[in-house]
């Protein structure tokens, strides 16, 4: 039996987890201290320690000197950073970016977002963020000194490197951008780890951890401007084999159906956006030109529309949870708050596609959660890169700030 | 941040599982050679060293008095029990069951079959596997006193109390048994740790693991009596929220087409099992009553029930595939042997169902395994549920048969 790579980081994530978790425990500790506390060797926790002393996230406080009767160097006592266990939480959307700070014990201590322009290129979003990072440390007095991770959600595929020759457009502005970038900007700046993933997916993650139970198996379909959508699988987000996994909105529908942008033809997407929803509402005679004004309309031809368009998205989703058997399918996107009837029939369609005699149906739900929720679902990726809490998940369910 | 009772039992499997391989790399070694060797301390060694004496995946072989020059008690040698490493596969099918035993490198060193009556309940399944094993075990020189594991495929969805209201019938015969006892029936007669799970899941990993590269991300559908299908994602079965993940031959295929034997209609199955497509090609007037007749006709009408069968099959899976990504997706049952068609038929249509600019589309291939894929995916499981290697549910500690 080999020892893989990733095996070998996870034995020493583990390790440093245990010396982390008994200095939060016990205050501060000296070597010798943690290493009896963690039952392992003198030099296991003398490399541990060096690598946590360099992070930042352990301080050397004082020596034991004072409690020291013979002779001898005295001992450095280790402890936390009081300032260590801040994690950032980014997501890079179409037209704004949100950003929300957590501290160690998972609470957010502020948050915020900025607008910028449609076409914004990845220079322009990126100072956009930190202007908008500086202002919040400057507001809540937090120092950004010892992050312990910052999670960054993009739009679009990712690693954007899975869809080399994706067709112009295909999945909005910035895609085509050398977003690659993005990591290495907040990298350099702010000197810590950063993890980067779809924002839908990070969504889908934040909902699963949004309510009084961890859906641990969750699909998420997100009806916006495209339509998007993730996997949560065991309590983990779903990348698939080359980055691709979770388009849902690029499910063929409509056999032969309207040209997507994508380059196939019929997919979810060209039924269930918003732009797609309002088209077929205005095809019947409905005057709507805005998802407000959808909202606002007592026109029958509208909740026709909606009723139809959720059979559709209902058979898709009760086919891939039937391939898959969640513990709850959201939808989210602001028409699906806007439009109850259409996640109503969408639960009462998915439902028909699962197998009769079974009980406990997933819970079809609106999303829980609005425009934070990507950059609340980076921070939940970034607690459970954590490896001993990535293989055993039980974290405290992250609760925004009140408005 | 608390460490759960189970994150604990991870440290301490990993800390066995690191002395195990420390013994299986170098051979016979102290215990000081082995705290050495692993970086943990002497009292942890110690106390894992101990429980690996006591359950007999360990022995002393000799003392270094030989190689000592000084005084004091010379310390003792350990070294795995050469008879330690065996692992314990069985598939139990409709009609037979298979068993295949690996050696500690993962090597199959016996294997063999069994059938049983359609009807068999699970004391006669039970008993005849038992049989099975006594005669390789005598034939081999086997004596299964150290059994590190044992895998159990069994036929619908597990776990059992997933489905409390199938109808009778809807997963062929055996299911409605008191087949939850199996676990129990091998852990007393072999003093040994049991996994249980769908087989078809379990050959779905062993295909996962079946090529040079292994696959992480599988989808895997099977046509036999029914259609059965499972998900690897990430190396690892999913379960789904309620045991159910995988039904691939319960997606909806035909709106308002055949009813189904789980109730709903239209499914895949009522379209790709073999029964289905031989009533089909019956109804296209071609004179088959068997999957070898079938195999053997050069009726046209043949050929083209296998087209239209493979491309619902391929839209189905194609779907599937845009959600899950898998980097291969492999049809089972020996139609897919006989007759290629239906996999290149399938593998074009799911091909079209992608994105058409990614380049690097999913392999659709033919089952690599044949009969015995279910006991090796067993094995897959248990060589899995091996701590580092991933975190497969609840390998309970090993314990050696009494003396």
């Amino acid at each position: 039996m080999r020892m893989p790579g990733e095996a070998h980081a996870l034995v020493r994530q583990t390790h440093q987890e245990r010396v982390l978790r008994a200095l939060r425990e016990r205050g501060s500790l000296s070597r010798g201290e943690i290493a009896e506390a963690v039952g392992l060797s003198r030099t296991t926790i003398s490399e541990i320690t060096r690598d946590l002393l360099r992070d930042g996230a352990v301080v050397v406080v004082d020596t034991d000197a004072a409690q020291r009767a013979g002779s001898g160097r005295p001992a450095e006592r280790l402890a936390l950073d009081p300032d260590s266990g801040q994690f950032l939480g980014v997501d890079f959307g179409h037209r704004r970016v949100h950003v929300a700070v957590a501290d160690a014990s998972h609470d957010v201590v502020a948050s915020g977002r900025q607008t910028y322009s449609d076409g914004a290129g990845w220079p322009e979003r990126i100072t956009t963020a930190f202007a908008l990072i500086d202002r919040l440390g400057h507001d809540r007095g937090l120092h950004f000194r010892a992050l312990h991770g910052i999670g960054i959600g993009v739009t679009g595929p990712h690693p954007r490197s899975s869809a080399p020759h994706a067709p112009e457009g295909a999945f909005g502005p910035g895609f085509a951008a050398a977003r690659d970038d993005v990591d290495v900007a907040f990298a350099e700046r702010f000197g810590a780890s950063v993890i980067v993933d779809n924002n839908t997916r990070f969504a889908a993650l934040a909902e699963a951890l949004a309510g009084d139970a961890i859906a641990e198996n969750l699909l998420y379909v997100r009806l916006s401007d495209g339509v998007g959508g993730a996997l949560v699988i065991g309590g983990r987000i779903v990348p698939g084999a080359t980055g691709l996994a979770g388009e849902l909105g690029h499910v063929t529908v409509v056999p032969g159906g309207a040209r997507c942008r994508c380059g196939k033809d019929g997919c979810l997407e060209t039924v269930a956006s918003v732009p797609a929803i309002l088209a077929a509402c205005r095809e019947r005679g409905a005057d709507v030109g805005s998802l407000d004004e959808l909202a606002r309309s007592r026109d029958p031809a509208i909740v026709q529309v909606l009723r139809e368009t959720a059979e559709v998205l209902g058979r898709a989703l009760g086919t891939i949870a039937m391939v898959f058997n969640p513990s709850e399918v959201v939808i989210g996107g602001e028409i699906a708050r806007l439009a109850p009837v259409l996640v109503e029939r969408a639960a009462e369609t998915a439902g028909r596609e699962l197998f009769p005699w079974v009980a406990a149906k997933p819970l079809v739900r609106c999303a829980r959660l609005a425009d934070d929720d990507g950059a609340l679902g980076a921070l939940a990726a970034l607690f459970r890169s954590s490896p001993l809490l990535a293989d055993h998940p039980e974290p405290a369910p992250i609760r925004a700030l009140p408005a």
